[in-house]
Formats: C-alpha cells, sequence, structure tokens
C-alpha cells in the first residue's frame, strides 16, 4: 500500500482505533467487498494521507469510502450507501417500518451512548462526566428494556416473521448458527481488546 | 378533532413552531398523504397528549408519526420511512450516490445550523454564542461553496441528467415551474413569519 490508496475500486480512509470505521470495516468483509485500506495518522495531522485532504478537505474525519473515485462521508451514511450499491448479505430490513426501528435505534445509540463516551474521553470536569454518564446508563437501561420486550427482535429486525422464531436453535439450527456466526464474526474483526485499550488509556492520561 | 388523534390512518404529533416537524408536514402535502395533526403544547409538559406519552414515552419528542399505530420516531427517519412507504413524488433520489449526498447534506445542516441555533436560543455565555455562530457561518459557507460548485445540483440531486440541466427555464419550461412551484409550496406550508418570530423572541426572552 503506498498510503495514496491508487488501485482498487473501492477505499478505506480510516484509523484502526475508531468504532465509527469499525462498523463499516464490519460491513464490507460481511458483503465480501474487496478493499483498500488506508490507515490514517491519529498522532499527526500533517500526517493525513493526500487522499483524505483530497476527498474531505473540509472536516479530515474518517471514515470515508471511495468508490470509483467519489467520495461518501459519515459512516450511517456509508452503511446505507454499501447497502443500496452492493445488495448481497442485506444489513437493513427491507420492511420499511423495521428499516425505520434500525435506523432509529443505530442514530440513539451513535448521539446518547457513542458519541457521549468521545467526549468524557477528553472531558476533565467531573460533575460534566457524571452527568453525561447518567445519560449513558440511562440510553442501555432503554435498550436494556426494548431488547426484553422483543425479545430476539433485533438483528435485522425481524426474527419472528409470521409468529415464527426464526432463531430458534431447535427448529432452525442453520438461521441460529448464522446469528452466533455474525457474532464471531464482528468480533474477529475487532482490533485485540489489549490494543484498544492501551490505545484510549493513553489518550485519556494526554488530555489530563 | 379530540387531541387523541383518533379516527386517520396516519397521524402527526408536533408543534406548530418546529422546524423538524414542518418539514414532516412538508413532505406529507407533497405525496398528497391524508393525516390527522394532533398538536402538542410546547408550554405545559402536563398537558401533552396521551398520544405522546404512548408513543414517544422515553423522550417525548415531537414529531412523532403514527401509521396504523405504530410510530415512527426522528424527523430524518420519518422522511426516509414516508419516502419509502408511499412511493409517489419521491424525496430522495434513485441514485444510491446521490443519496448518499443527500443524506450528508441533511445531517450537515441538522448538525452544524439546526441543531446549534437551537441551542443558542436558550444560551446565555456570550464567549459561547460567538464561537457556535462562528461554526455555524462556517457550514453555511460550506453549503455556499457546494452550490455555486455543483451549480443547480441540488433539489433530489440530479438536476443535470447526461449532461442536460433539466431546470433549464428555457429548454424545460414545466420542469423549471415544478422547482418553482416547490418553493412556492414550502413557503405557504411554513407558519406565518410575524408569527414564529414573536413565538421565539417570547422563548428566548422566558431563558434569559
Amino acid at each position: 500500500m503506498d498510503g495514496q490508496g491508487n488501485g482498487k475500486e473501492v477505499k478505506l480512509l480510516g484509523t484502526w482505533f475508531s468504532p465509527y470505521v469499525q462498523r463499516v470495516v464490519w460491513v464490507l468483509k460481511l458483503k465480501g467487498i474487496d478493499y483498500e485500506w488506508v490507515e490514517q495518522s491519529f498522532r499527526d495531522p500533517k500526517n493525513r494521507s493526500q487522499l483524505l485532504l483530497k476527498y474531505n478537505p473540509v472536516m479530515k474525519t474518517v471514515p470515508v469510502l471511495v468508490h470509483h473515485g467519489r467520495p461518501v462521508l459519515e459512516s450511517l451514511i456509508i452503511l446505507e450507501y454499501i447497502d443500496e450499491t452492493w445488495k448481497n448479505n442485506p444489513i437493513l430490513p427491507s420492511d420499511p417500518y423495521d428499516r425505520a426501528m434500525a435506523r432509529f435505534w443505530e442514530n440513539l445509540i451513535d448521539q446518547k451512548i457513542t458519541k457521549i463516551l468521545s467526549k468524557l474521553l477528553s472531558s476533565m470536569d467531573k460533575k460534566q462526566m457524571e452527568e453525561e454518564m447518567k445519560q449513558v446508563s440511562n440510553t442501555i437501561e432503554i435498550l436494556d428494556r426494548e431488547l426484553k420486550a422483543k425479545g430476539n427482535k433485533f438483528f435485522g429486525g425481524h426474527e419472528e416473521v409470521l409468529g415464527i422464531n426464526i432463531f430458534d436453535s431447535q427448529n432452525y439450527p442453520f438461521i441460529a448458527q448464522w446469528k452466533t456466526n455474525l457474532l464471531e464474526f464482528i468480533q474477529q474483526c475487532l482490533p485485540p481488546k489489549h490494543r484498544l485499550l492501551r490505545f484510549y488509556r493513553k489518550y485519556r492520561q494526554s488530555k489530563l
């Protein structure tokens, strides 16, 4: 890789530790899309690749997906773009209501969990931290209640079709296995936990 | 209307002054969808309708679209739901890349303009206000540059199809007229400007 990402039809500009970048990686792999990875330097903004400056000159944020030379920005928008362009292994359900629900939950998790946790990483105000952590745990509580109420009704919106639980491992061992594989797949794609922990601890210390 | 919104297949729970609610109203009208409007009290949270407490018990925010008794939350998600459910007069372009671009701009305007302006309405910190207003004008500058660079390439993503400007008023008077009508239509749907101004001035004063 030459850091310019020349060559492949699909390029992904990212940093290895970002959860926003990670979920794009999962979906590219899930769909079997061949892509070129263009790592961006986090510490040295001057060291950002020419590709990032070219494709996201204003915000300089990652992930950036470049497809046939055209950039797509913002991770959730990238996920929808991938899902609409490569139709195999769909990530959003096909029913409009289920799609709306999936978008609602991903949006809630982004706004009320991931974004707040990211902000807290560089926060020093103890009172603010406590208040925001309360918001995060409130959201997790809502998610928990929802999972309890809907049972398995996550992962593509419809595990129950016409009253049949398609994740039932006794009746539908292959689908149940697919669900297990999906979780394993995501775990395999994640960077090693100790590496992530070390990185985020260092980052936090640098802010204190 | 009984404030419970019984009757119609589609109900919209909202407040008259909210830009987030307004854009749902535009799209419902644009698509000719018959709906029941259920106004929510802004001043008195106790006075919120039973429907809002039923359909959005945790956040109690508007807009809420209720379709066949099922709630859809968050205005951009509601817009996509409407567009996917009622296919006439599409609001998003059909090409995946144009869709991604449309989502990117609506997201940028929401996050970097509308949300900041809403927050500033109840802010008293002059320095913070100045900083955030700078962010807003930076975003407007980006939008302006983009419009300049792409010419008419807004409104559904494709005014130029195969090099033909479909908004050219000389060659395509009907499409050009449709664009004018769309802008007029949105203006007609807006609450009267003096009413909006009075409301937001009062709201701001109550926070100072």
